[in-house]
């Protein structure tokens, strides 16, 4: 069985984007990453695309074969559509393509244009990422949705506001330096406290901003890469997938995303490790609570002891394990279709060494990649892995 | 390599339901496929689920979890979208991981509810699915981009509204029978002809109508079909995807489909069988002239041939091949996320001798199914074989 390897990435500015569409984002990202690679668009084989509010946003269904297209691209290509985790699932199958020898050379991907249609228009247009029938009509957004959360873990398991914005100001000062993020500039825990509440116990800063963005990989096989000689020493060697109910009245607790707990036990047994074996992860911090989740299902704290992390700084820069390096959705923004995908593209290039952030994981071998969709109903956790 | 084998399958009527949500359709539809399959929901790895007008029409996205709990199955979910092709492409990536060992036991799908929300809504709502910027914008909307094609393969090729005619006669004849159809009535060349002008040359029986409903088929792998002594004689022995141009505009012919071409040679390739094998076939007939394109790439017609096979009943059910003969997306109807997982479900009953058309089509070993996605800018076909 060959291995998945990540023969380049490619990522657009994420930030405020209003006159282009997700197709011509799409088509910078995949043309960086075809550049990277050092792969021409002849060779692609199919493409994978992570697309989420195409349909509310930009009045646009069947974006597969939209962003085949504007990639210059004639190839079967395939939206997926799994809320924040769009991009995720489609790299999920991408691998499990290459690795099983259904194709040699993939371009995955995805993109997200929201800014143009405002901030209301785009808190509705996340909702249907939720319930219909039994959140969106009681009027629950996915602020005051994690808002419940976080309620609901410090209920269970104690913690802070504060200890929240600990993560907040972590994320920031992680994306200073780093072309690509919406926000490159430090915050202080206080203007974090002081931020106006969104939905009690999170305030603004807890939260990712709207973004507009795209990003892209290219994915090949041993026997392309060693064909054509290509520069790739990261490969993706652990792949997972999980599910839950839908609403959070239907889970068992609100303070645990066993979705994502599934996904990495299935990630890491693939992959043949576990979690001390991990160097660094990039994280779905859609909400700063939503990190201390991540942290707890990638097994970098146990259950209940990710809020300690956090306030402790073991997943700062210089901490035990360096989380969203590249300043996560909370900074870096998070374009939602495209966020799965650039979780792969940062963690590549911390592995490869060449990230803004890399010097402070020199040596690492192996990191992760998690990407949750709602409140988690849907996550996908990828392993990836400096080849020998 | 194992088979893929069709455990079960099940559909629901397909008509108007506009008090049944997409969820509660697909649940039923799962349930006789893993009732007719004799397997528990416990045992469901995971489940592919096409849809294509949630956010429009239900206010809601992120339906693969949501489908996957209405069926009771607690497992990773994902959805497709590909417009009409969405639960094709689902059954697509399915077959591969079945058959790549990736999984034994995988639910695979589609729903859409599309009546409640008016023919307006609805037409607009099936737009998205073309291109926005320069399709859709210019007014465009799918009978007239077919009607565009129809126009395009008269002039090509020759033929008439009657050889269309014949098209849609044969498969409301095909339809009377099948208890899931929307119309189980006959109709005359005569009718359709005289039938109000929708996008000329297109009139209203030229049309697929405007449905509700549900799709699933459950698929094994042989070591988990043997241990547990399935009745599952069926399997999907091919498949393939292809892509194109989303606009008509960008198409070196509009009277011509080359991602279903592509579709086709790959599916034939991968079954090691060719057209003359065939037995039977489901197309996507959304317009009569879509038809006419299909069996042409199915290489059942050489270029430009489709129309006369129509007109001299080649593809009756007592012609040479038997196409549609579950009464197809113009008289079975054509709820657009179910629809690729239908025709798999139709062709599966018929290759069994439990269908109601099986007569005429006794001994049928190697069967069919065509999925396309809006003016065929996606395509998806699967063959299925009876194995020995």
């Amino acid at each position: 069985m060959t291995n998945v390897r990540v023969a380049g990435v490619g990522l657009t500015h994420f930030g405020s984007h209003p006159e282009r569409t997700s197709r011509d984002l799409f088509a910078e990202a995949g043309a960086v990453a075809l550049e990277d690679a050092g792969v021409p668009r002849e060779d692609v084989e199919s493409v994978f695309y992570g697309n989420f509010m195409g349909e509310v946003a930009e009045h646009q269904g069947h974006t597969g074969p939209l962003a085949a297209e504007a990639l210059g691209v004639r190839a079967p290509a395939t939206r997926y559509e799994s809320a924040c985790a769009s991009s995720g699932v489609a790299l999920r199958q991408a691998v499990k393509d290459v690795r099983n020898g259904e194709a040699d050379v993939l371009v995955v991907g995805g993109a997200e244009r929201m800014s143009h249609v405002g901030t209301d228009e785009t808190t509705e247009g996340l909702a249907i990422a939720a319930d219909d029938l039994y959140e969106v009509r009681a009027g629950l957004t996915f602020p005051g949705a994690y808002g419940l959360m976080a309620r609901a873990y410090f209920e269970e398991h104690g913690g802070s506001r504060e200890d929240l914005a600990h993560i907040a100001v972590k994320n920031h000062a992680n994306a200073v330096g780093n072309e690509h993020a919406q926000y490159q500039k430090e915050i202080t825990v206080e203007q974090a406290l002081d931020s106006p509440t969104v939905a009690s116990p999170l305030h603004l800063y807890d939260a990712c901003p709207i973004t507009d963005g795209a990003s892209a990989a290219v994915l090949v096989s041993d026997d392309y890469a060693d064909e054509h000689d290509l520069d790739a020493p990261v490969a993706v060697t652990g792949t997972g997938q999980g599910g839950d109910m839908m609403a959070l009245q239907d889970r068992a607790s609100m303070a645990a995303s066993p979705a994502a707990d599934d996904a990495a036990a299935e990630a890491y047994d693939d992959a043949g490790i576990d979690a001390d074996d991990v160097d660094l992860a990039e994280v779905h911090d859609c909400f700063t609570i939503a990190e201390v989740l991540a942290v707890e299902s990638l097994g970098f704290a146990e259950r209940g002891d990710g809020i300690t992390a956090a306030r402790e700084g073991e997943t700062r820069k210089d901490g035990r394990i360096p989380v969203n390096l590249s300043g996560g959705l909370k900074a870096k923004g998070h374009p939602v279709g495209a966020t799965g995908v650039s979780q792969l593209a940062e963690v590549t290039s911390l592995l490869r060494g060449d990230h803004h952030n890399s010097d402070a994981v020199s040596g690492a071998r192996v990191g992760v990649a998690h990407n949750a969709g709602g409140t988690v109903a849907s996550a996908t956790v990828h392993v990836l892995e400096v080849l020998d």
